[in-house]
């Protein structure tokens, strides 16, 4: 098939993949829900068109990406594109959503004669704006082919996690590890302002030992100077750890970690920073830490 | 000054660091407390003396490197070389002990015209073996700048962290970093193992995305296949935490990360992986996961 491919969700992950996208000539239409976003994008990227909703964009397309940020979302725009999907089409979905919704939405669309993938992703607005994300798969292997030059445009690593559903399970572990993190970094940090390391040569050495990661490179030097504007929306992670909640309970698993850090993400929300990056979480640790002396 | 350098502890980590200053010709003496080690050292590195104990060894070397264990073996094997510290000798400890007793040494050193560095490393037996070691250090600059030639034989990363005890505080950092990365990666994979999801491309897609960390990275694999025999000892690990839980208690800090991950590893060492890498937390967090289906 000759992909005509449409992107739903212009967000702060699905603008950048879009324009990789359209610079590599592969995106036909684009669609958002607040319509400013995908008149901004059309504009900027000639050849590319607005459509009026997503069953306009299904109707027109073969390959639709989907990136948007629950399952209600998700489910939403494929019940309006199910009546008009095309027999072949194939759905591509980046959202991070529940496993089980994943598994329930592509055997509605495989119902269609369609195909869906779920393919969640991590590497941040870093890596979505590099086109280096990392693309955890789950669904039939034959479809994931079919997409894999597409998806190559903006991601570095496309992995194969096996049938429905396991990219979101695999995105779900992915979460475990980076909440979990930027708990341990948080800490570390603030106990280091506490005593008053020389932050520059801190990060740089913590960095490059047994404690270096991700989070602490790509946030390190920001959280430390409390900016915490840029990157993933705290409200976003308790939203996935809301999704690893309920794959705890319908598995009957105990996820300590999560609750750990559900539980402080959602002061974080109710002190106002729900917006800010993950990495604000820092201003909790620094009361945290302090909880004595304020006894 | 020329140079003569001792080198007191050849552990997992001080036997390939004293390997590397051998290898560039800057080893001098060794000296272990177990003499089956330095024998074997100084028969695999010709030109380097075994010393009989570490008095003899300080009053025949003017560069002296530590790298033992706990406070009471550095504690105890600086008494014993006091008395013949040559006035202007560089006393450099890269064992992880507490900021205050690290203070307290450089203070009784320099009052024998002598100098002390806290020096503890990060990077593991892989960054020992490598020479690409991170090394955060606590003393005088000038007598930093003295031995940094030699330091550069087995580091990457040398950072002045400020007066002596910065080095130690900056590696109490640097653990609470450590084990709170292990406990979110040991959760995460116990939770995947429990979903099924093919190792190999979960940890390729993990570690390319934002949950990236050195423990993914050079545990991930032998931790899924439940090798844990290599690496930075739990017991250690204990020790280290136990040295946060001073530092909090003098500061009167609360550290809720390190009171989590003290519990899981004493549960570790009951169960018997008290000389296992600290990856062999994946087998608690194995059980901690279930704890509901036992119930």
């Amino acid at each position: 098939m000759t992909p005509r491919v449409g992107f739903i969700g212009l967000g702060a992950m699905g603008a950048p993949m879009a324009a990789h996208l359209a610079h590599s000539q592969c995106l036909h239409q684009v669609y958002n829900r607040s319509s400013d976003k995908s008149a901004a994008f059309v504009a900027a990227h000639s050849g590319v068109a607005a459509a009026a909703d997503a069953a306009a964009l299904a109707a027109a397309c073969n390959v639709i990406m989907l990136c948007v940020s629950a399952d209600a979302d998700v489910a939403a725009l494929i019940e309006q594109m199910l009546p008009v999907l095309q027999p072949g089409s194939i759905v591509v979905d980046h959202s991070s959503i529940a496993p089980n919704t994943a598994r329930r939405l592509a055997t509605a669309v495989a119902d269609q004669g369609a195909g869906m993938l779920d393919a969640p992703v991590s590497g941040g607005v870093e890596g979505a704006h590099k086109g280096s994300l990392s693309i955890m798969v789950g669904g039939d292997a034959g479809l994931l082919q079919q997409v894999t030059p597409l998806l190559q445009c903006y991601a570095a690593r496309i992995s194969h996690m096996g049938g429905a559903g396991n990219g979101q399970a695999t995105k779900a572990v992915n979460q475990v590890l980076v909440a979990g993190i930027a708990e341990a970094v948080c800490e570390g940090l603030a106990l280091a302002e506490h005593l008053q390391l020389p932050r520059q040569a801190l990060l740089e050495v913590l960095r490059n030992g047994a404690a270096g990661n991700w989070f602490l490179d790509q946030r390190g030097a920001t959280m430390l100077a409390d900016d915490c504007q840029r990157g993933f929306k705290l409200e976003l992670l308790i939203k996935d750890l809301g999704i690893l909640q309920h794959l705890a309970a319908s598995e009957n698993l105990v996820l300590d970690g999560i609750e750990r850090a559900l539980a402080d993400y959602r002061q974080c929300q109710q002190a106002g920073d729900g917006a800010q990056d993950i990495s604000a979480l820092i201003r909790l640790k620094r009361q945290q830490i302090l909880a004595k002396s304020d006894a």
